[in-house]
């Protein structure tokens, strides 16, 4: 058995890597750390992972790899000492999927450890399943990055849009962590929508560097704004474009194809039959993605969804640490979305 | 007191136009119909309301003026004879709201009765109030469609954007009506997000109509996708656009200026001095927008929030009927929302 | 117009209370205070209540009567000069509900001022109209002991039951207030029941003292367990007790019979045809209640619903305000629930 | 691996049945049936479960076991000649779990296969197990009623309580099925809390035959409410009683010291360090009990919470399963409760 590790097993992502790792045949959790809740068993913080029968540490025992569930600044801090000495890790933050550091610290202040950033891939299997197997160091990928990621990664690569993309996101509150939160109370969050990240989203330029990444033009402008919707778990993406100046739309038949055969091969990522819903992926390491196009606009029209926690954070960390260790992509994933 | 009848009040709007009325300081609720309802006491059907104490019928008894809450098709059906014998009337329903008739039949099959639609004043009263106070059949306007109007009509009109417009709206479900039906389904429906709308919705026509009379270009090429969230109340809004070409985007700031000067002379729109929730609206006539210009992608992005059965619906209705009637324009609509 | 103060506008009680005055035709809201946001205005803190247009202030200034939504403890304290200067006060606080100070100080620790608990009348109007009236201190009820005291009132006072209650409350995340907490963050709340108050609650002696007083026999002894449900507004009581020894119990016809009557001037308290919604109270001053006679178990099972921060909270001290001033009952409480 | 036939996937029962056995190790979903759907793939009908890629049929090809979820009525009838034939059977529905027809009949009609009823063991794993192991027919336990049963064994079973029992249950809407209903339309069912069944509930005299057989004493008398409250899985029931006569009560620590002994070789049933959430099941096989004992008021109360699909239904089916197979008893039921 692999033994992994998890820092900050408390908050909603660690907890989420702790609740799948569970069942995974090939992998032990080892050890775990939180905050401020060291000393105390974690079924005493999560009453669901009470069968885990872990005691929280303050530093983590010796481990074979590491996910971290830290928020981003700490993340790196703590984890840089582990990559120096060469141990795989899995990060979930946010610190080291933006190749250019000065991106980065537009969001998010000084970067902790600016010299590991080259080492890191970003977390995004169907796109970099072989720097993953070969790598010791996942940037896991963002949320709302992932569901508009897995939407326009096939039409991008294939050259058929204008570089002026408008992402439009729906996000479940748990995205925004466990941590309380006067918009995140119950009482003004339940029945309300709420649109943020006019000043711009530390997840924009991770979408802007992926896309761009697929094609050889300059990389595309994303506009982007995340909503905040009363569910727990669940985004959803929809992403809109114009056709490349001088190409012809794609009819919606057509570009279905097209999505079948970028995704032919991922287990985890699925061309839905019909528009889907974030409940259909809840609990699952599953993306859904409907893509169409609109003939009387002339613009294309995807939708992309997943789990916030599943696909698009913990889960999604546990398919890379799957594909870095040589274990089987699936391991441990293969549980089905809880619906209804 | 003006004496007022309701058309089919036991669906959510119809409900919703009592529940407004019965505080109304000028009108009384004379008469209440409601399809198969008939012979019961309003009470029975929504304790909500036990306090009009109003029996159900068949047929309206003569009235001053009437708000029609039926569906589509048979809305106009029912109306035709008042409307010829010149009662006032106000149409919840979207039978009279598109000046081109093909653009309704694409949606909504035969119309009813075409030779009236001629006589129909959309009701948005902050665009149309004299045209309003003139006239005598008021065909509200859609829940999405106000959203997306008080959004970007400032912007339209001042002649500022590309008419190429991407609209996104997330809407509460009571604006699918009280019909069962499986997506509506609480198991279904709550937690999740689920997007519809691919092949054309109605209201499409009903923005490009209003929005495409502010200026003297052609029509804009509206996109828009409506997303299902699970509220009750609640539609929001948001809207994308790009400069015209060869116009500068006007900074937030001066934006915002715009805004508050079209807007000036109206009560129940205001301009939100940060990021509007759906919630700051539910049960009220306000209608929130928020209007900016994102340096970064060149985008205008404007947020438009209201209550579907409010300031989308109902209320917006009895606003009209303020107006046509020589009422105080905000009469019986001072109520704030409820909040949280 | 009176002018009224209200205290701690901030608080979801103080907002709901600005709120519902901003529509009452005979009052005037004329200074408002909140602890941390001094010097704002309350459509900054509360963009529902824009409309409002008032600076928060430290300190009240002069005003006829104040309604006090500070939470318990710092109500008394601030209370206390205004009660001894006969100021006519509502205090929506815990603080003077209880005759017996050692009942409070043993849920709240040590009262600020017992000297003061004599001159208060506990606010249930259709209890104590007269006291209201003859008053110049309303302690206004907590939301589970309206609920439970007017559903169980009109049999406590007709002697037909045994003094062993059970009330089972169900209440919406709104009556724990504006604080964030981690068991009202949206993410834990949402979608999920939990009971609390194993240790005792607060609530508990006012539902006995206020059904004590019905009768000549001792207090009831009532077994109080309330249960948090995720929605915003509502509080529902479900209370089971069995007939008085010696005494048959009473068939549901005759029940409701004696609930009518009981409740035939009551304004706000309906008698409900059948099992009745918390949301057919919310955003009202109505109170649902449905007694019956469980014929099987030999028991009575009595529901009370009403909206905690309405019936339960600040609507219902607005109508002992009115009662305290000699207004009509019923002034700027006309409001219909929001359904749906 | 053995085959397994369920009937009426297409109901929630039936594809959480479908959606937990398709983890089983040692279980292969060989046929699955539906009623209006059949010919369709069950991912047409079931997104989440597009990776079982079943058709769904008319009727069951042969298989070694069966789990039915069909209404009440249809089950019985469809399973009657298998269980002639003596196939094993779980029955999902409430055709079997009676001993006495007449209890049955009361609340469901004619019962379509009364000679089949002795052969039915009720299926509580906890209390039944050596039954179920011997059997070929398993009537799986109702979702109130396992609430019920498992926080009130081991109080019934020591003999320490009274027989007046109060059961207040709160129900999420799946446990009403995927068949729409006015009442559990979202816009209505949303933001509420509603109580039902005051004409007696068909799950009582499961509730009343399960405990009356722990004691030797006459059946115990349960007064039982049900109430929806806005969730889509989970059931919490609150327990009422007092001690029996002459019996002083038990002490909470010594309660829950006997509550750990009755559940100490049970892998699904965990006694509660505190009071639990419903979403601590929520998609899991567990069951959490809270028993206390409240001095003041000298009364028992017990929480008992489930997932109604869960435990309370389909998964608990699938324990059963397992032991009557002769399977390791958790097998497949592993799954953490999905959090938050």
């Amino acid at each position: 058995m692999v033994r992994v590790g998890i820092i900050n097993v408390t908050g909603y992502m660690g907890a989420e890597a702790a609740r799948v790792l569970y069942g995974h045949p090939e992998v032990e959790i080892a050890s775990v750390t939180g905050r401020s809740e060291a000393g105390r068993n974690i079924g005493d913080v999560y009453p669901h992972l009470t069968a885990l029968d872990l005691d929280i540490q303050e530093d983590l025992d010796d481990v074979d790899v590491i996910i971290s569930a830290l928020p981003h600044g700490a993340s790196a801090e703590r984890l840089a000492p582990y990559i120096e000495q060469g141990v795989p890790v899995v990060d979930l933050s946010s610190d080291f999927r933006l190749k250019d550091v000065s991106q980065y610290e537009r969001f998010r202040g000084k970067h902790p450890a600016p010299h590991l950033v080259e080492k890191a891939v970003f977390g995004i299997p169907e796109l970099h399943h072989d720097e993953i197997a070969n790598g010791k160091l996942v940037a896991n990928t963002g949320c709302h990055s992932a569901a508009a990621i897995y939407a326009l990664a096939p039409l991008v690569q294939a050259g058929l849009v204008d570089s002026n993309i408008i992402v439009d996101s729906k996000t479940g509150l748990s995205g925004a962590g466990r941590s309380v939160k006067q918009n995140l109370h119950f009482s003004e969050a339940n029945e309300s929508v709420t649109p943020y990240g006019f000043d711009g989203h530390y997840q924009q330029p991770e979408i802007t560097q992926e896309l761009g990444a697929l094609w050889e033009a300059p990389p595309p402008k994303v506009t982007f704004i995340p909503h905040l919707v009363p569910v727990t778990r669940g985004i959803m993406v929809t992403a809109y474009a114009a056709p490349r100046d001088g190409v012809d739309g794609t009819p919606t038949d057509n570009l279905r194809a097209l999505y079948e055969d970028f995704y032919a091969d991922a287990t985890f990522v699925r061309v839905s039959d019909g528009p889907p819903s974030t409940k259909h992926t809840a609990g699952s390491n599953y993306c859904l993605v409907f893509p169409t196009f609109d003939e009387e606009s002339g613009r294309y029209i995807v939708i992309g969804t997943l789990d916030n926690l599943g696909k698009g954070g913990a889960t999604g960390g546990v398919q890379c640490l799957n594909i870095m260790l040589g274990l089987p992509e699936t391991a441990g994933l293969e549980g089905l979305a809880l619906y209804p």
